[in-house]
């Protein structure tokens, strides 16, 4: 399954006064342009695998696609990474006006969802699942021993929807953001549910991956790295648990602390 | 220095059984909005620390942006997170094509710069600068000791610009591209120059970091982490020599190895 993001390459290793070249394994980046009722929305650079989850699942997050039966048309090519998507009702002029939305308001680069933030209003979860930290663990550390991509390479990151119990999807991509919109993108088309959703991610938190989990309806977001200050205020104020730095037997949790259930054990 | 850009909060630390709140620090994160030649281009999510860097790295690394002596104004408000920046001859009208242009071959999101590759020419760097071994470990020792908000906090990048010898800029940021922009930035602004420039990156090296390197004029490109194939690609065609997995007494030369001369010693 790695195959296809991973290639080898001949590298020069230099080890104290010692070199060599040797053959070495080195993730793909390669460009993906998401068509959009007929009009270039946006160009990725991402691993190139599963481009049509990925497609679906940043329209999803930035709020551009709300239920799968709006789609009328997926189309995926993935030789020269363009995924074209129509929606119901969706028009030329319209798209037009919302990517010019997006752009005056947030634009390119990195991180982009100042827009979603404004534009599309985002519920709080009320959600009343908890967990027990043994859990959090078992599921991390399963997360990890899935992350073959980059045990090989060092070079991608990883993220999953899971239950308390188990990974339902999983992906590594070079993208933070990429690997949680493939999740995403495959749960939204494929119709993976569960009643108590968490997302798992190999990445820093910023705010805007505490928006993307919150418009999926996830209560439970769990990283194996930092947290920012907005994210954590964002997870605050929308009623997501936010629990960082999962490794060995320790976690952080920086907000609605309640789901995370210190006295509960796994099978109560 | 580092205080601006870490905050402390409280957190629910568990170990193990045990769990207990402690004070902790987080990094911050911030939206900068960079106003060019009078309209919105960017807003890009960072650590709040100097902005005006950030603002005038970006349009240096985007190509908007190519002579100190272009820039007509230059006005920071570091507490509303906007930067607008005046550039001669620059109109309107001009600054509104050039983001449409943007927008619909790259986009918002994750990753610009496929515009950068197509729209604007870059030149294959020919330097004859060369380095040994011994050399990229002390500069990288020496990056690693600045990493100081990484220590405390685990959730920021670091780029900096170096000569041989040592560091001349250096910065820390939230974003993987924010560091290095703050570094292009502070040296375009305050003349920060060498003839044998290196960029040193806590990052992974995506095609993105390969390209703003380049429009810089630097030929060596050195990073703690991974790259992907296309960043080795582009650093094969463009003429950048490129290092990564730099960490104990180790390296990868993945393009351009003839500038690492695993004869020469420091001091030759």
């Amino acid at each position: 399954m790695t195959a296809s993001i991973v290639d080898t390459l001949r590298v020069l290793r230099i080890n104290g006064d010692a070199s060599h070249y040797i053959e070495d394994s080195i993730v793909k980046e390669s460009p993906l342009t998401i068509i959009f009722n007929g009009e270039e929305l946006v160009t990725l650079l991402c691993s190139p695998q599963h481009l049509n989850y990925l497609a679906i699942g940043y329209l999803v997050s930035e709020g551009l696609l709300k239920q799968k039966g709006d789609i009328k048309r997926l189309l995926t090519d993935d030789r020269r990474g363009v995924v074209r998507v129509d929606t119901a009702g969706g028009s030329q002029g319209e798209t037009a006006e919302l990517t010019f939305k997006r752009l005056i308001t947030s634009g390119c680069g990195r991180g982009s969802s100042v827009y979603s933030m404004g534009e599309v209003p985002i519920s709080r979860i009320t959600s009343s699942v908890s967990i027990a930290p043994s859990q959090v663990l078992t599921l991390m550390k399963n997360f990890q021993q899935r992350c073959t991509t980059f045990k090989i390479t060092g070079g991608v990151h990883a993220a999953a929807l899971c239950d308390k119990n188990e990974i339902l999807a999983f992906h590594e991509d070079i993208g933070r953001h990429n690997a949680i919109d493939k999740v995403l993108g495959q749960c939204f088309l494929e119709d993976i549910t569960t009643a108590e959703p968490l997302l798992l991610t190999s990445g820093r938190v910023s705010s805007e991956v505490v928006l993307k989990t919150t418009r999926r309806g996830i209560s439970i977001l769990i990283s194996k790295s930092a947290p920012t200050d907005l994210a954590v205020k964002l997870a605050q104020d929308l009623g997501i648990t936010l629990v960082g730095f999962v490794r060995g037997q320790r976690m952080n949790v920086y907000a609605n602390e309640w789901r995370v259930n210190t006295n509960e054990r796994p099978g109560d």
